[in-house]
Parts: C-alpha cells; sequence; structure tokens
C-alpha cells in the first residue's frame, strides 16, 4: 500500500520564521512575560472610527452579498479618483481589479503572466510570499542580489545584465519589504522600458504606498508606476497605509486587455474580495479619513526619526535612510552571523522579538535582521533600552 | 520587438457563460424589465439579524487585525463542536483551517497534495472552479460521466474502473452542485477505503451540507464523511447553510498531518480569512441562529417541493429527486439541444434567468439547465408562469 504524501512544491515552500518566533513570544506573554514586538508587520492602530460606523451602518440590514468578481464598481471608481487626486494620474477605473488582499492580486497577476518554466526577476531581499507564488505556479524566481549601493532596489542595469531568455516579469517593491527603500524614478522608467522592449511585465508592488516619509513629492520618487506606463500591473492592499489589515482588500491595476482574463480568473480564485472589506476601503477615502491616515503616517515617521538613529548607535548598520513602509533592514554582524540565533537569543533574553533576514532571501540573510516600527514610540523605546541592556552584556 | 501575452493556461480557463447571461439580466433589469432570477447560486436571505447585531459589536472599536493563518482558534473549536453536536463526529480543532470561502479551500487542499501531471478524478457534470483550480498547478482533471442511473455521483465501481496510475485524489461532492443530489454513504465508504489504499486522497465537498431535505438522518446519506475516516479532506464554507456569502469563509478539515502543510501554503496565499467573516462565523453557531437556518432550510424545501414537479409538468426531465442544495439539474431536450441558446432565449423572450449545462462539464451539457431555487416562492411561480407561456408558444 502506498502511502498518502503532500505535494512535493511543499518542500521548497519555508514557513516564515517570524511566525514560530510570534508564536513564542505569545507563549512567554501567556506565561506572564512583556515582549517588546518589533516583528509584526502589522500596524498597530485601530481601524478609524468613522470607517467602523460607515460599515457598520452599511451592513445593518444584513445585505452582505457577493459583489461581482472585479469588486464593487463604486470602489473601483473610488481607487480611479484617488489615482487623480494623489497623483494627478488618469486610471481609468476599468483597469481596476478589487482582490482579497494584497496576497489574492499578486497570485492572481502571476497567474495571468506566468507560464511553468517561465521566470519571474526580483530582488534578494525581497517579501518571501512572491517566490513561493512562482513556485505554485511552476515558474522559477530569478533573485537578484541587491545591496546598499542600490539602495536595495533593482536597477536598469541589473535587470539588464541579468535578463535571461525566459524571463517574463519583472518583479518591483517600492517601498520594499524588508528594507523600506524606494526606486529611483529613473531607474523604474528606464527598468519599464527594457522590459516591455522584450515583450515581459514590469509588476510594481506599491502596497508600502503612502508610507512614505520626508515630505517626497508624489511626482518624485514617491510616484505610482502608473505614470510611466500603462502596459504595468500595480498591486496595492489597503492593509498597510489605510491599516485595514483584517478586512482582506486589495487591488490590481492592469493593462486593459488583460481585465477580462484577469476577471476570469477571479471567479474560479476566489469569487469576489470580501464585501464587509470592500464597505471599509471605500468609505476610507473620505477627506476626514485621509487627514486622520496621514497622522498616523506622520506616527510611523517620528518612530522612525526615532528608531533609525537609536539603532545604528547601538552598532546595527543601516547605511541607506528608508523612507517608506515601517522597516528598518539592519546588519548585526558586529554582534553576530546568525540572525536567526540571535533573533531567538534577544527574544528569550531580551524578551524583544524582531525577525530574521533569512524570511527574505538569502543574499547576507544571516547577517540581518528586519525591525519594525509597528508599535508605540514609548514600546520601541523600551525595546531600545532592553537591546542596549542586552547588547552591552554580549 | 516580442508582444506581452497573457499565460497559456488563460486559453483553457473558460469564463461562467452564466455570468453573461447575468450581467445581460442586470442590463435588462437597469432598462425598467422584470426578470425572475432563477441563476443565481446564493442564497436569497439576507445576513442573520443577530449576526449582523454581534458582528457590529464585535468590531466596535476598531480591532479588525490578523487572525492566525489557521484561523482563530475560538472559530476553529466552534467547528469541531458543530461536528459533535450535529454528526456525533469527534473532530479535532486543530484539525480544521478556516479559509476565504470554499474556493480558499479548494485551492489551499489541492495545491497540497497535487503534483504537476497527476490527476483529480471528479465527476461530470459538477463544480467549474474544481477543474480549474487543478488547472492553476498543472494537474489533469479525469471526469467521469455520470448520470441518473447513480443519481449524478461517482460510485465504487466508476472510481475503481476509471482508476489511473497517476490519480491523486477523487474530489466528490455532497450534495452536488448542479444536480442537488447525495453520494449513497455505502458508496462513499468504499470509494474511501479503495482511494486510501491506493496512496491517494479524498476530497469530500460538504458545502451544501446543512441544506438536505426530507427529514434525512445525519448519520445516513446526510451524514458527513468525516465519520469514516481520518485520512481525508473535508471542503466546507459558511456561505450557503449559514447564508454568509459576502463575508467569504469556509473550511478545511484534513488530515493531522497535513495541518502544518497547509499553515505554510495559507501564509503565503493569503496570510488569513477576513476578520469580519470569522466574528460572522463564531456567532453563527448559537441556538436561536441554527433555529433560523433551519427554518430557511425548511423554505428551501418548500420552494424544491413546489418546483421540482412543475418542471417536470412543463416537460422538463429530472429524473432523481434532489435532496439537498438548492438547485434542479433538468434535461431541456424536449424543446432544445443546446442549453446555452435555450437560455438566451428564456431570458430575452420569458425574462427569466437559468444557468446552461455547458457551465458544468461536457456530458450531455448541451441537453441540460440548471435552475436555481435561491428567490422566493411567489418568484419561482411567476417564473414557472413566464416558462409555461413561453414553451406553449415554442
Amino acid at each position: 500500500m502506498t502511502k498518502q504524501h503532500p505535494a512535493l512544491r511543499l518542500k521548497e515552500i519555508q514557513p516564515f520564521r517570524v511566525m514560530e518566533l510570534l508564536a513564542r513570544a505569545r507563549e512567554m506573554e501567556a506565561a506572564g512575560e512583556d515582549i517588546v514586538h518589533m516583528e509584526i508587520g502589522e500596524p498597530d492602530f485601530a481601524t478609524p472610527a468613522g470607517v467602523i460606523n460607515a460599515v457598520q451602518q452599511q451592513i445593518s440590514k444584513g445585505e452582505v452579498h457577493y459583489t461581482p468578481a472585479t469588486g464593487m464598481p463604486a470602489l473601483r471608481l473610488a481607487i480611479s479618483d484617488f489615482y487623480q487626486t494623489r497623483y494627478q494620474c488618469d486610471v481609468n477605473a476599468e483597469r481596476i481589479v478589487i482582490t482579497p488582499g494584497a496576497s489574492g492580486a499578486l497570485h492572481l497577476v502571476l497567474a495571468s503572466i506566468l507560464n511553468p518554466g517561465q521566470s519571474v526577476m526580483m530582488a534578494d531581499p525581497g517579501y518571501p510570499c512572491n517566490r513561493n507564488f512562482v513556485r505554485l505556479l511552476e515558474g522559477k524566481t530569478q533573485l537578484v542580489t541587491v545591496d546598499e549601493s542600490t539602495e536595495y532596489q533593482l536597477t536598469y542595469d541589473l535587470v539588464k545584465n541579468n535578463w535571461q531568455e525566459n524571463t517574463c516579469a519583472v518583479l518591483i517593491a517600492s517601498p520594499s519589504n524588508p528594507t523600506g527603500t524606494l526606486i529611483k524614478q529613473d531607474e523604474l522608467k528606464a527598468i519599464i522600458n527594457f522590459v516591455e522592449q522584450q515583450g515581459a511585465y514590469v509588476i510594481v508592488d506599491e502596497i508600502y504606498h503612502g508610507l512614505i516619509y520626508d515630505n517626497l513629492d508624489y511626482r518624485s520618487d514617491a510616484n505610482t508606476a502608473l505614470s510611466y506606463s500603462e502596459n504595468l500591473f500595480i498591486v496595492n492592499s489597503f492593509s498597510k497605509y489605510f491599516g485595514l489589515t483584517g478586512w482582506r482588500v486589495g487591488w490590481i491595476v492592469a493593462p486593459v486587455n488583460m481585465i477580462r482574463e484577469l476577471d476570469k480568473l477571479a471567479q474560479n480564485l476566489y469569487l469576489a474580495a470580501p464585501t464587509p472589506g470592500q464597505y471599509a476601503a471605500l468609505v476610507s477615502f473620505s477627506k476626514d479619513n485621509i487627514t486622520e491616515l496621514d497622522k498616523r503616517r506622520d506616527a510611523f515617521q517620528q518612530r522612525r526619526d526615532y528608531l533609525l538613529p537609536a539603532l545604528r548607535d547601538l552598532g546595527f548598520e543601516i547605511p541607506v535612510q528608508p523612507q517608506g513602509a515601517f522597516y528598518l533592514y539592519a546588519n548585526i554582524q558586529r554582534y553576530s552571523d546568525n540572525s536567526l540565533k540571535f533573533s531567538e537569543a534577544l527574544l528569550q533574553e531580551a524578551k524583544v522579538a524582531i525577525t530574521p533576514g533569512l524570511d527574505f532571501g538569502y543574499y547576507q540573510a544571516d547577517k540581518y535582521c528586519r525591525i519594525a516600527y509597528t508599535t508605540s514610540l514609548e514600546r520601541l523605546k523600551e525595546g531600545v533600552s532592553r537591546l542596549k541592556k542586552y547588547l552591552s552584556d554580549v
């Protein structure tokens, strides 16, 4: 009798180390310990009260049915308007597809363009799920090492020099998770131009857009890639700037000729994004709410402005100032060349949780950790104080 | 310059014909026409008021964060209890994984066991997304023709006689969409036994469970397949019996050794099912709500009891009495041998929307239509009266 067994792909899909650290942190908390969480990729803010009130009203009659697979028409329109208001960029609502989070968006986009054996180029370090979506579709991930010399972003030269016959897409994340850095707009334009000439697609992950600091102009490096081409894919989310994590809503902007294909895939893969989340997203564009969200963005900047020099003072190397998202990607080699053991020891001894670089790729991953500022300034200060004490004893 | 183009798989994934019919019906309605909807696979009932109130309360403080990838522990426990209460079946909560709808569940299960080139056996006619999930994972769908002689369900003989070296799973849906029929428990047991001996998996889609009529005993054909094995996968949903369509929550029960693999896939594919939906699901097990849901089930039975003889009187052949779900799968050959044209004509001329058999497979699909009773008895009567008039003129 043959034994039942899991599919082979599962051997190549790693669980996130941070999930195990988080589970251990929760156990320690349950046992009465106080843990400073600097590992979590989720904003600590609650859903804004105005959004909650509007959703409560909206669902009060119980009408929570399926929406069209591409999402509520009113929400697609609101996103279209938002591109106009924020970026002065024309994006027709018909090019927008609402998805169950950016996860659903990434999967849908890749399923629509990637054939088995073809490869998707992306930066190492980068968001780990991207590799796994490619693996699920029997594609190949082509990791391109990036470091501080390019602010941890792909460049035109890197894309051109690493191009292969079977490359079907280049995935760029700006701001990047885990590094928080932005791609230079000149590089982005040159990459788009080159990739489209090859008959391939650029996918730009803009899920941390809006969480961009230092008063960057929305027409400079904080711009959307949509300003430069209509033939690329944008992946975005209501989870970060908009703070609607648990609601699970994201979106795609796609070339107009791909909408019917994405619609077909969405009908099959998930039917429609959750309706309560779409209601929450729809009311998130109100002027009052945007004011509130921009205040939260300022709070993130304040945290970054505190944490960045504090960590540098401790001897962590962070050569590039991250201008977006809520992460610092720190070289810890002064203290350790094993980021997993370092993270485990920090949790155990200093009661501070951070994420080992191993979760984000291979290149020097042992020497880096990702430190998130998704907790209050007070807690960050407490975390830094614990780190200081712990590291001075090492 | 090479042209950007979609992935090849999209040529093999068909849009649902019913979506185009539905879009046309909506256009006609916008132009002032009155359409009787007998095509929609979504219960017409609103979310129960008690569920709405509880969710409004639950989200009032804005705490709508990510849950663990496998779902809220309390919800997994509640489902475990439900198996005990309803079926007297022991299902440990750790074997339960919460998913974004049954779509998310089917995808996750197949991704965890299916290798490229392996095949999944399933009935034709059947739910069309199943084939497309298999296609996305580069597997092969092995459709086995079923007809009224086996009540449109797979049998032990069919499974055994169609078995291939590369068959890695058999997918059974009971009650079935589009036929509403149940699998005989003796056949189910024999299939499970045979398939497990081959080292393959049985997946049972029980998403229409609970919507089962004629006072069937939950320990007869209305039983869950979990009563017969711990090594199979169950896919279920809060969208049908529980009526929570737009909330997008479903679940998997899996062999215990597969939970870690499913957790890993869930972390990558969707992070977590939507939190508002999980709250709605959690409060759906209250005694009051179950009483309300059982009343709705009785309303569905009343509709079936009206519609089945009414359609037979019109000359539609429905040889087997469907005992579950909210569909009748009717042979229309007395009037047409082209179910798509027949559906289009019905919509245009009689203002009644139904779904052509083509959406569900190939076998005699031209001669069948699916007729849903997801609208009120009054509207069903109006629909039948329009059909009668139209068909007497044909």
